[in-house]
């Protein structure tokens, strides 16, 4: 298979003509000069987790922001670096592929190839596991020619999403011993940048010189913190996927007798979910966050949606979409805590068609309610993350089965009167995952591969590239770098009463957040949507002309910018220090340090309450 | 509800660049002057059926072909129509929706107003219910405006599919009556245009002044013959899913551990599965006529994808996608005639859970093989077709379920050797059905909604709008109308030996020709599409720039312009007329005479022969 990868393929008409689009680069990326600027050193969100992190990355945490600018900028003590000495670096699609990864590769060649021809790019052949084996194919202009803004990870190919084991780690080393690499550069998401992260700080300890820097790839779209604002292939994905559900909405209203019943991609967080629902304007969504937060059971879901239809039919309307995200199920608290039971029984080896009789009674009594064809998905073996085969679970069916049963329920008790209910199911899964990447997301990996150069030209170790102002056009983008430690959280649990546990320092999805500005617009607009089937659809993903440029709702809601937000405190700091050099007049001095004073209060008892609400998650 | 219909609406972006576009018309619409020339009277396809299409349409059949002509046009008998007295024009939408639909009701609005602005265009809201209950809207500029280019039939909606019953054309003829309609348009596919057929016989027998056309619009692309080269929404229909099943092998070639099964929609034909391969390149598709033709049981077709897994799995490669049309699970002979009995026995009441043990032996024991799921659904009740009810029926589950079955056997056995066998399934069922309809289906729906009027304004009863050469640029279609009794057949079953049962008389369902030369295009590249993964992704459905002036391959491949060369033969058949005038030379005379007879000799035996093919099928 191997002499497969990077082969010329035959491309349609539209692909031939994308894959002529030249990215923008922002103007601090143009020419060959770098700048950079280190900010101050990072600390974590929550400061309760800084020292557990500290300890657990002594050699990559705490270092500061760096900010790329531009050769012309006025900022004095940015560094020039002017010698480019030859690099080789690697790379490694690490999980799921997402619409725009091939760009990486080819913003982190374009960029190394300008500072320096003699510079090698070598990609790994089969994700991780052709990194642990040593395979790899060098990157050249005329391999890239048939894969520049062209969806899939095919370039190169995946395996395993696992840098993580022992053995793992060794192998990861002795390849970037083995290459002489500068650098390597993982494109994944929030697993694959922690183990990018556990690879730097093992690198550092182990005296390996090779750098390790991330790069936030992932069309969940849950790789958000303060320092990045979204990742390649969300943009892409959610337009796909309300391009469909807005045909499934418009179809609905058309035939009005169906109910369809849609479970979109999306595992801990329900990011795209509710970007789709923004976009199109469904009838209903369910996130998983909102579910977890509520403890809904399944029994009081099903009956939301019933209460829903029923509402609709009294308005005669017996039509309707209803979107959930495919991680749904492992957020409704009892089929959470039945899976971890199936699950603990199937690790111990326990055979599939004897787990329903060693179950504990409740869970047992959940289990025999359920309708046969989901009760065969729950006994599926968890995948290597320890979540249940999501894509495998037809959550949308048990809904519509469940909501059936309860509307022929009340048809009984005479508390429904309208006419029959119809559901049809299905599964957008994997039907935008090798999409051709939107306008934005070309532009987005392709500047964050640029940044990869940056980050290794300055010899940084165990950062991520960030890019942010994204709601902006390209040459207000905003380039960066940060240490992917600082991203980190720390998960606590009582096992026991007066006991916590603690579990290793990680990048957690970021869930929903259901006080955001996204998450208001939705709550905003939920009866309307429910309603009065105001359809919207953004139409097919286009690549020219109007709609091109399209970005997605919930980035250009958030008001995000954070490493913009650093500098320019700094600029203000700065400002003051100036200003209040000594020698300067005393009442100066005075209102200087009063000022100062209420200000640093102010910002002190705000974080202590700001780390308490996040302790109290 | 109705408060609802033609209600203006929010529109996104895209959608309203969209509803700006104007679709261009062919130079022989333009202007105000219409001019028809007709050509000899038609017969049908297979001579054996015109005796009993002709006494079952005896004031519709045998009507000759309309061309509609340049108003320059240089043809001597040509009629000039100079008076557009008012008109009252009823339209409704009767089927299962169809991107474009829209425009033919946009279409039709334009060339009444331009030829009267008296005229009046009344749509019938809620389909085909609404035209018995004469509930009708009144189409103006402002109604349209958001409708225009835009997917769904939502402006009107849709109900039924049928108007078949006594009551139900008598029904119509109250309301075309009442309503005072010198028209009634009917948009659908092959049974609402044998239902439209009817309705203008029923209307002739009956001395309503009302005139029926049909227009040809429908995904499914089946309503197909020597007049109609292709259905409004066909081409969005397999752009949409193309560029689904493109994604879905991009995705399989990067994550290489993954079988797609991908069910499509597709009835009694298989047009959309074909085209789609032919856009796509998936490894494998299975067409319902070649199941049907090669008598394919369910286990061999299993043992075909077994088969090309395995030979893939010696490759080494463990990914692919295989198509299939929902109607696939109709075409297996076995299967077929499980189902009919089944349906037979909810006919006759039985309760379901009573259907297994009521079956024939050999049914039963099919039924037995079967895994649960697939039994289930079975046995729903048959829809107003008779047909089952395909997108309940998860033929993708059953013979991944199968396959998977097999590669188990075969490793047992040890004559498989591979890795694990992963199937994902996948139902593209109603994702595209409402999106925004393509460039093509824009243009070809709103120009099919022009020729409607000169079609009434020609005083044309059972007729239905046409426009050929669709391969070529807007401004070379060439637009006519053709008697819709000339596009039915009669099929004919032996229920016992020696006696022959006719139907009546109907458009059937034209399905995808195995002697055809999309067919061959398939056939000559299966081996490679199956081994070689020569993936190819049109992408999404474009509007502006590359793309999207692109047609499907079916259409382009096929060489059809039936109704351009039945002109060409007229003009030849005239000339020979002009040049062998009485009075002209004896030579001339005598060998025109020799050559017209070894013609026409050809001719009857090339045409008898062609005959007997069809009957044999």
């Amino acid at each position: 298979m191997d002499s497969d990868y990077g082969i010329p393929r035959e491309l349609s008409d539209l692909q031939k003509i994308r894959s002529l689009y030249q990215p923008e680069l922002p103007p601090c990326l143009q020419g060959t000069t770098v700048r950079v600027e280190f900010g101050d050193g990072t600390t974590t969100a929550d400061p309760t987790d800084a020292l557990t992190i500290s300890r657990a990355f002594p050699n990559t945490y705490g270092y500061p922001l760096a900010h790329f600018l531009r050769a012309t900028a006025k900022v004095p003590d940015a560094q020039i670096i002017t010698e480019h000495p030859p690099m080789r670096v690697g790379i490694v699609f690490c999980g799921r592929q997402s619409p725009g990864g091939h760009n990486v590769i080819w913003g982190l060649h374009n960029a190394l190839k300008i500072h320096n021809p003699q510079s090698v790019l070598l990609g790994f052949l089969g994700g991780s596991e052709g990194l642990f084996a040593q395979k790899t194919l060098e990157i050249t202009d005329s391999i890239l020619s048939t894969y520049k803004n062209q969806g899939g990870y095919d370039l190169l190919g995946r395996t395993k999403d696992q840098i993580r084991t022992i053995e793992q780690v060794n192998a990861a080393l002795a390849a970037c011993n083995n290459l002489k690499l500068d650098g390597l550069v993982i494109i994944g998401g929030v697993t694959s940048n922690t183990d990018a992260a556990q690879l730097a700080e093992t690198f550092a300890v182990k005296k390996c010189p090779t750098k390790v820097v991330g790069v936030p790839v992932t069309l969940n779209g849950d790789l958000k913190n303060q320092f990045v604002e979204t990742n390649v292939g969300f943009d892409t994905i959610c337009k796909v996927n309300s391009q469909l559900i807005s045909n499934m909405c418009t179809d609905a209203l058309s035939a009005e007798k169906y109910y369809y019943f849609i479970r979109l991609m999306g595992r801990k967080a329900s990011h795209v979910a509710l970007e789709c629902t923004l976009q199109s304007h469904p009838n209903m969504v369910i996130l998983g966050e909102e579910v977890a937060a509520s403890k809904l059971t399944l029994s009081e879901i099903a009956k939301q949606i019933t209460d829903a239809v029923q509402a609709r039919a009294e308005q005669d309307k017996y039509h309707g979409v209803i979107l959930l995200p495919e991680g749904l199920i492992e957020s409704i608290p009892e089929v959470y805590a039945l899976l971890k039971e199936i699950h603990g029984l199937l690790r111990q080896g326990v055979a599939v068609e004897k787990i329903s009789s060693q179950l504990t009674p409740w869970a047992s009594a959940l289990f025999e309610f359920l309708p046969p064809f989901i009760r065969r998905e729950l006994l599926l073996y968890p995948e290597s993350d320890d979540s249940a085969q999501l894509s495998q679970i037809e959550t949308e069916k048990l809904l519509a089965y469940l909501v059936e049963a309860e509307i022929n329920k009340r048809t009984k008790e005479g508390t429904y009167k309208g006419k029959k209910f119809n559901a049809i199911c299905h599964f957008f899964g994997y039907q935008a995952r090798g999409s051709l990447p939107s306008k934005f997301d070309c532009d987005y990996a392709y500047v964050l591969g640029h940044i990869c150069y940056h980050i290794l030209a300055a010899g940084l170790n165990g950062y991520m590239a960030t890019v942010t102002n994204l709601k902006n056009p390209v040459n207000k983008w905003k380039c960066g770098a940060a240490p992917i430690a600082a991203m980190m959280t720390v998960k606590r649990w009582s096992p026991n009463p007066g006991a916590t546990s603690i579990g290793k320092p990680a990048i957690h999805p970021a869930t929903v957040d259901l006080r955001g500005k996204a998450y208001e617009l939705l709550r905003q607009n939920a009866q309307s949507f429910l309603m009065d089937d105001i359809y919207r659809n953004p139409g097919p993903l286009q690549f020219d002309g109007s709609g091109a440029d399209a970005k997605v709702i919930t980035l250009s809601v958030e008001d995000q910018d954070y490493m913009g937000r650093i500098k320019k405190l700094q600029e203000y700091l700065e400002q003051v220090r100036t200003i209040v050099k000594p020698g300067c007049p005393q009442e100066v001095l005075k209102a200087a340090l009063s000022v100062m004073a209420s200000v640093t209060e102010v910002l002190a008892a705000m974080s202590t309450s700001s780390s308490n609400t996040l302790s109290a998650l």
